[in-house]
């Protein structure tokens, strides 16, 4: 409970610094930091269910009054920055009609062990597997988390999940759903196998279908890119199954699998 | 089979009026006509499948070996044009990578009588209200043409699913999904209950799970936007259905949403 919003009056201000030219930005990194845009996400990102560190909140002016909750719950040492409409679009680099962003830091790495321990009968894991497209990525997220998922596992071919659209996309999902990234799909399947859990491979080639699939315990959805899918020595490693297309259509978009596939494995309705 | 492409060399060609800054010309509407862009979508266009009528055809000079077959199908009568990628750009506006645009006809109105005939008993009909996001729009159609849906009803609140993005989400699924435009809610709902189908209204209020529902004869997946969700009135003519969700997430995304929905009515191991 503190936080005068600071006023930044000169867009090269550097304590702003970490907000300047956010689109050019987004594309070179941040090394640890990311940008969460919009009233929505940055709640999250300052709530308790968030697994980021929120670190400086930049606001319009004229947003202070709305957003007065949020600017005195922001954490004790980390800074509250506002200004006028025209100074934020210069900092941000394009007009900034949501008026709110914030800088936070991603989780600490080292999380693969916890993500995967403890696994319960009841767990169900996201696996993506090159994933590329950052709406998809966000909408991975944001089904992941909507449906409870315990874990989401990004290979090394993913895109950064705190990618500032990708987080958008996901709600603020991506903040607050336990994740690993940049390791080799191999990698996550050893560990998977491991700790017992039978990872579902999403394949248009595969005879059994989802609709059709009960579970016998902890499971993982394992989700490729739309053109060239999942390798074969994947698929052969893991339990194949599909989702039956009409028309020609041989798949999903790859978030929309992702909500099919984790309806039905957390309904205990249908796969109980 | 014909179609010698017929070069264009000045932008201001009066033959490729149509084509000219699509971007300004996707805000006004162009009077039942439609843009497509990209070979995937065009390919549906000219397809058997599709509803529409192609017009003319216009691609870059280096793609023509490639697109071969295409051209020597394009119906006669309606143009084949070429062009260099400069005079290309130049005509579109922007610059245009994929190399391949088309004009088509919206198909005629007066669809609605025959949208809602002869409704059988595995029939699924997808209504949308207020839908105003062409992403969500074009998922909506991919989605409802890979589950079979008989036919995609939008309410006069819709944006439309011809826009030239809506048409590239759903990979060419409006182009051939019966559809019926700009009439309001209660109207369509009028006609649904009289042909004898039972609308699913898709709310967070609702006790009844999609999980548990089983299907006794044609239904209706019935989907409102997000943030204000469906009109009380409407959910009570309806029979409400709901996803529960976790983790303070009270809705999913509408598109992936009516892929939950599709996929659980058409999979007669779930809701046969």
């Amino acid at each position: 409970m503190q936080n005068h919003p600071i006023s930044i009056t000169d867009p090269d201000d550097p304590r702003v610094a970490p907000f300047r030219d956010i689109r050019e930005r987004d594309l070179t990194g941040r090394q640890g930091l990311f940008i969460a845009e919009g009233e929505v996400v940055v709640r999250v990102l300052a709530s308790s269910a968030s697994l980021c560190r929120p670190q400086a909140l930049l606001v319009a002016d004229k947003r202070i009054g709305a957003l007065a909750d949020l600017i005195a719950a922001w954490p004790d040492g980390a800074a509250v920055y506002c200004a006028s409409q025209p100074v934020l679009d210069r900092i941000a680099g394009f007009p900034l009609h949501r008026g709110i962003l914030a800088l936070g830091e991603k989780p600490e790495g080292g999380q693969r062990a916890a993500a995967i321990s403890r696994v319960a009968a009841d767990d169900v894991f996201v696996v993506a597997a090159g994933i590329g497209n950052h709406d998809n990525m966000g909408g991975l997220f944001r089904n992941a988390a909507a449906f409870g998922a315990r874990a989401v596992l990004l290979d090394d071919r993913c895109c950064d999940p705190f990618y500032r659209k990708a987080i958008r996309v996901s709600v603020g999902a991506v903040l607050r759903t336990p994740m690993t990234t940049g390791e080799p799909l191999e990698a996550i399947l050893d560990r998977l196998h491991a700790a017992g859990v039978e990872v579902l491979a999403f394949t248009p080639s595969a005879r059994e279908t989802l609709a059709g699939f009960r579970r016998q315990g902890p499971v993982a959805v394992l989700l490729g890119t739309e053109g060239p899918g999942l390798p074969t020595s994947v698929i052969a490693r893991c339990r194949p199954v599909g989702i039956p297309m009409k028309g020609g259509f041989d798949s999903l978009n790859v978030a929309a699998t992702s909500a099919v596939a984790l309806h039905h494995l957390t309904s205990p309705a249908l796969s109980g």
